[in-house]
């Protein structure tokens, strides 16, 4: 089953600053062969349902092992059975259709 | 690893009532054995982490064998490891210093 | 515009706990005169959509004047124009149905 | 009240694909005057806490106005008091760590 995802890891009990989490989450979706895309309040994620939920496992272990005490994850995640879509068609047709009706 | 989670499962494609798609999906939560408690923009869902993702995924391919051709899933899942805590943990803790804060 | 909404407030920088901080917004939810239904992972929240906003955004100030540092809340909002529909009748319908398919 | 933000619009009852109802809601937010910038499960924004709390609901009047009978959004919506951060802060922060890591 293939899926699009967005995921939003927050590490709690390690102080206002994330980014030292947030980066080590990063670097295990990147590393895990996954399309990725990081934003500013969240990654899309792009494979297998599979893969991804492992991926997303991987994070919590692997922030918990570093010492994270408490993590409070929020996904988005979608399947559709009536086309292939990536992340880039989904932005790119909603850019398309923003150019159009401006014409 | 333990997890409290919440799910908010939307099927797209059905129409504007979704209650069918959404029982589906709430049979197979509690036929997963885990501990759920349905609220109304989402269930609770309480155990092992690959339990409480494993049915995530059957919920997906149900609705998808069943003919819904689209699924967007909004997941809220918690991991800690400074206590063992339950759903009912959480809500008992804030429903009691609710009443402490106003005697 | 009447809305069902689901709100869960995380604040960070304040430790591992977060409990003093989620019943203050508990405390104002409930004040601001929406019907309210506290869960495990959030709290289900109806009434006019201004309403919900402005009782959603009450929870921040009163969390930054508490001293808490940073607050990421996770929302759900849905509206709809087909019919008046409320948290029970949502929870009520799937019950409904999840005894009348085990007949 | 600043804010970053991020908002992934549902429209339900109009069928499999949403692309142009994302596209009426992507046109509002931009017209908005916040920071914007579209992803493929949502779109991150940044400003006053009541600018993008005005835009979401321009989008859900939208979305109605043009027959859409059911629309749920989730909102991931962070404030924080300890410094001054923008979206684009967020992302190079993160960056940045990850090839300072591999150095």
């Amino acid at each position: 089953m293939h899926t699009i995802a967005d995921i939003c890891v927050i590490p709690l009990g390690v102080g206002t600053s994330v980014s030292r989490e947030v980066t080590v989450c990063e670097r295990i979706l990147r590393e895990s062969g996954l399309k990725t895309m990081l934003h500013a309040y969240g990654t899309n994620v792009e494979g297998e349902w599979d893969d991804v939920m492992a991926a997303i496992k991987r994070c919590h272990e692997a922030l918990h092992e570093m010492g994270v005490p408490r993590i409070s994850t929020n996904i988005r995640i979608g399947t559709r059975t009536d086309k292939a879509q990536t992340m880039q068609d989904k932005v790119e047709r909603v850019e398309r259709r923003l150019v159009e009706d401006t014409l």
